[in-house]
């Protein structure tokens, strides 16, 4: 956006004077407050300057800002989630490595019939558990996973901030995208998808192409 | 940004006729170009339409998202990174996992005297690894890393976007920050940083908070 120089100008003055009425703002250059008008219209539409009745102009350097804020808080979790890669309770630490690398994801979903979430194992929970001299062949992932209700997870109308400042909170690469299941007496949650911060990466780019 | 109901109609006119000229615009309008100058004005400087001489004016609704990739765009990888975490070529896979679970990183860079680049080792080759029976103990991390030059790196003036863009293409975690080593025969890197998925996901975050 360019600015004529008289508008640079007006901002200079709302920068340092602030909150400032038109009217000083126009004697500050000499001219009238019909003269300035359009100007002032142009900044404050432009979200340059904000205007507040009874209070006068003041300088929003923000506005950038919060254009950013507000798109990057519109978008959901289920615009952008990912397939989720899930296996049985009792398939052995082995067989889940063996996924892990074939699917080529950083966590997996233990879930029972149905879809049901009953915990996560992370790739750092299965290098814990072949370095521990276990027999991975025999150890069930039930055995090493997070389980529920210790798993965090996030939801497909969240917001991927929301989502993305819990994977920065709780310290973990992937949160499973679940749907509460009506009615169930234990708090059950199907798995429908998966965000993690490759998903918030491929997103950041995208944002970075203007897309 | 708030707009008044004739600027609304000029916007729609132009997303349906654009490119359109001033003129063409007040005649649908039963106005004339005049009259229309202020609106067009606004309209342009605020980014919602773009003018183009001999052309005319075209609808731009990726405005916000222009704004939000220049921004992206300006932010380099040296004002996000974090301290790299290091071991020497010698390292035994066995001490490797340790550190790697002790920094709870999910990548080191291997380096030699003067901390210079010879790899990386990502959680999946220490898996990879502890699963193959090999005697991880004795075994050297130099062994199993991914060498120079076939490390991918990104330099601290690198765009963030740039070095997002990186992790993406060639499906790794992080990538190390490094200085070239002026004047040195063997094309030397100093690692002088880490950049994850980690760092993009928290850059996210602040954005979202209109930071």
């Amino acid at each position: 956006m360019e600015l004529s120089k008289r508008q640079e100008t007006i901002i200079e003055i709302v920068k340092k004077h602030g909150p400032i009425t038109g009217e000083q703002i126009a004697e500050k250059l000499n001219l009238t407050r019909a003269t300035l008008r359009p100007d002032l219209s142009i900044l404050t539409m432009a979200g340059l300057l904000e205007a507040r009745p009874r209070v006068g102009y003041f300088y929003s350097g923000k506005a950038t800002d919060r254009v950013l804020a507000d798109k990057i808080t519109r978008i959901k979790v289920g615009d952008v989630k990912s397939v989720p890669i899930v296996v049985p309770e009792d398939c052995s630490v082995y067989d889940a490595v063996v996924t892990m690398f074939i699917e080529d994801v950083g966590t997996l979903y233990v879930v029972r019939q149905g879809g049901l979430l009953e915990g996560v194992v992370s790739r750092k929970d299965l290098l814990k558990t072949t370095l521990g001299g276990h027999d991975i062949h025999k150890l069930p992932v039930g055995v090493i996973m997070t389980r529920m209700p210790n798993v965090h997870m996030t939801f497909e109308n969240d917001s991927v901030w929301l989502a993305a400042h819990k994977l920065l909170t709780h310290e973990v690469d992937s949160l499973p995208v679940v749907r509460a299941v009506p009615g169930s007496k234990h708090k059950d949650y199907e798995v429908i998808g998966r965000f993690s911060k490759t998903n918030v990466t491929r997103l950041f780019v995208e944002l970075g192409e203007g897309a």
